[in-house]
């Protein structure tokens, strides 16, 4: 099995997660009581906490509150706004987008920037759309759908500019253990999954600056800080920290080698059928093209029975007819029916890459030849 | 070690666990993907949730909504009610209790019944705080910090007699999986949690009947029905439903086994030292006591010195001075905070009961010359 949706999940890494899983089965306690037990627990959550925020930040200007996984820590984000004006893209995950389309439901001003062919963000139009009222910008790093790069640095520090006042969030989840990135100043608030870089599904972290209040979603015994009540998920935690030490490791080598992947792909398609979306410098992890006039899914369910396994639009929005975020891009129907998207990880081998281009063309001539009989 | 702190949490049981583990390190697809790999996964969930769902209700009449754990199943509850009042009790555990004074600051009118000196809430009182603009009623099942059971089956018709239209919530995490019962009929919400029966911290699970509406905390993907956004914790979700099959095996034998182990604590503790909190008619799971003029921290401390392991108020609420519930059972400050929780699981065994009395016994004795010196 050939599988490119590792945008989607990753498979997770049983040699690192295993010896975490036989630990925690013996360290089981809970973080949250006062004996010697619970608080080497509470110790390994601090460990873990500490080694995946300081990928990306400093643990003396950020902190970072675990969540059940990058839609909680988006909700988490997008409800800390309660006044004014939200302005986000129309590039955004499912969880962004409905939290702003949540927050238009009582009330808020929400605002959405439009994206280009490649699914990027227009800065000056976004830009334009903050004023002295808008309390939150949420900006998505590396869109999901068609990896496109927003630059959140700069975006970011024109928003503050234009607002100093303005709280910016990004979601992170695509960006996070791929892109050579710090968290730049001005971006308040950034969401991270696990099970993205090969931790567990069901655990993400909101990275913040210290100094940023929000309100908590979850209420009760007051776990991280008060920001996030429950008990925490402990495995998937400690699970989280082994994947996000693993997948740093060799971030920037892994990086320049998924160019390659990805070029080899784009090059092995057959143009008369692919059109791309994804941009030339949009991240490296995922390509999408469409075969217009077919449709996503019967090439995905294709591929699926030759060994190949790649996604079509955003799995975690499948119900839709087609993807909200591609229409945004400004395609037809037909295009935006015709999507596959592959995704790669660090662990994709070009072998791999160039028998799904095959399987793809040999797939998409094959159902065209049907459709015309 | 001896631990008895089980309704704070238990041990995970590894080897109805690790299989669920390796096998979902394979089968790691994301379920909302729509290829057959995906669909498996998806199938698996829906076994799962079948599974933990039949154990206390009819799948036919109820769902059930995979959450991070009771916290969050209580805050899904909670934060259902957006109009008129709220009643609850005084014994409810944090994730009830911060969520109702979430509720209280946007507005609504909430309202405490008091509870007994053993932590059962007083029906009557409780009833008469009901009215034609009550849009929720929460009771917890079993007391956590005391084992009081509430007749939430009454409780909950006699709300519907007064109020049809009134949603009925109950936190059932530590009654779930020990007390034999079917979800009454009046009973709309109820929240169970996985790592207090042999699970994973970080799954829970609000189960409601098939009807009944709520509004997401989660927005995003639309998993579990919309109700609960967000990629599903798969592995924490397989283990709960192993973990359930597992604890509802010998519900009835277990329970009558750990009445036993209850009174045989109780029956060894020196009652010139020991004052019992719970009530005779409690969850047998847990025994409270309190060493008057002691220290529970401290105690606690001792004793795991010691090798026994037990709790003092909730964990989940262990920043407070001493607990809001002890206190609301009307014990002074002296006997609130010399509080002691043992708890058990379907593992603990007679021997470790007898040590831990012992221990608990000699501590005590410990201190108080220590104290008198």
């Amino acid at each position: 099995m050939i599988y490119l949706d590792n945008a989607a999940t990753t498979r997770p890494d049983a040699a690192i997660l295993a010896p975490v899983f036989a630990h925690t089965a013996e360290q089981f306690y809970n973080p949250s009581a006062r004996y010697g037990e619970s608080l080497g627990v509470a110790a390994e959550l601090k460990r873990a906490r500490e080694s995946i925020l300081s990928t990306v930040a400093d643990v003396r200007t950020h902190a970072l509150v675990f969540t059940s996984g990058g839609t909680e820590a988006d909700n988490l984000a997008l409800f800390s706004a309660r006044r004014g004006n939200v302005v986000t893209t129309a590039g955004e995950h499912a969880a962004v987008y409905r939290s702003a389309m949540e927050l238009k439901s009582r009330g808020i001003d929400v605002r959405f920037a439009p994206i280009d062919g490649g699914g990027a963000a227009d800065p000056d139009a976004l830009l334009s759309l903050v004023d002295e009222k808008t309390s939150l910008v949420s900006v998505v790093h590396v869109n999901n759908e068609t990896g496109a790069i927003n630059d959140i640095a700069e975006i970011a520090r024109r928003v503050k500019e234009k607002n100093p006042r303005t709280a910016v969030h990004s979601d992170g989840v695509q960006a996070y253990g791929k892109l050579a990135f710090r968290l730049p100043d001005a971006v308040d608030l950034y969401s991270v999954s696990a099970h993205k870089i090969g931790g567990l599904k069901g655990t993400g972290a909101l990275i913040k600056k210290r100094p940023f209040t929000l309100p908590p979603l979850l209420h009760g015994g007051g776990q991280e800080g008060g920001l996030r009540s429950g008990t925490e998920n402990v495995f998937g935690i400690l699970a989280f920290g082994k994947a996000a030490a693993e997948q740093f490791k060799e971030l920037v080598p892994r990086y320049e080698r998924t160019v390659r992947l990805r070029d080899v792909l784009w090059a092995a398609l057959d143009k008369e059928i692919f059109f791309r979306i994804s941009p030339e410098a949009g991240s490296p992890y995922l390509l999408s093209v469409s075969a217009a006039g077919l449709r996503g899914e019967v090439l995905q369910r294709m591929l699926d029975d030759r060994g190949v396994i790649v996604g079509t639009g955003s799995a975690c929005s499948s119900k839709n007819p087609h993807s909200r975020v591609i229409e945004a891009c400004g395609y037809t129907d037909k295009l935006a029916d015709g999507v596959l998207r592959v995704s790669f990880s660090k662990d994709t081998t070009e072998q791999e890459v160039l028998q799904a281009a095959a399987a793809m063309n040999g797939t998409a001539k094959e159902l065209m030849e049907r459709l015309n009989r």
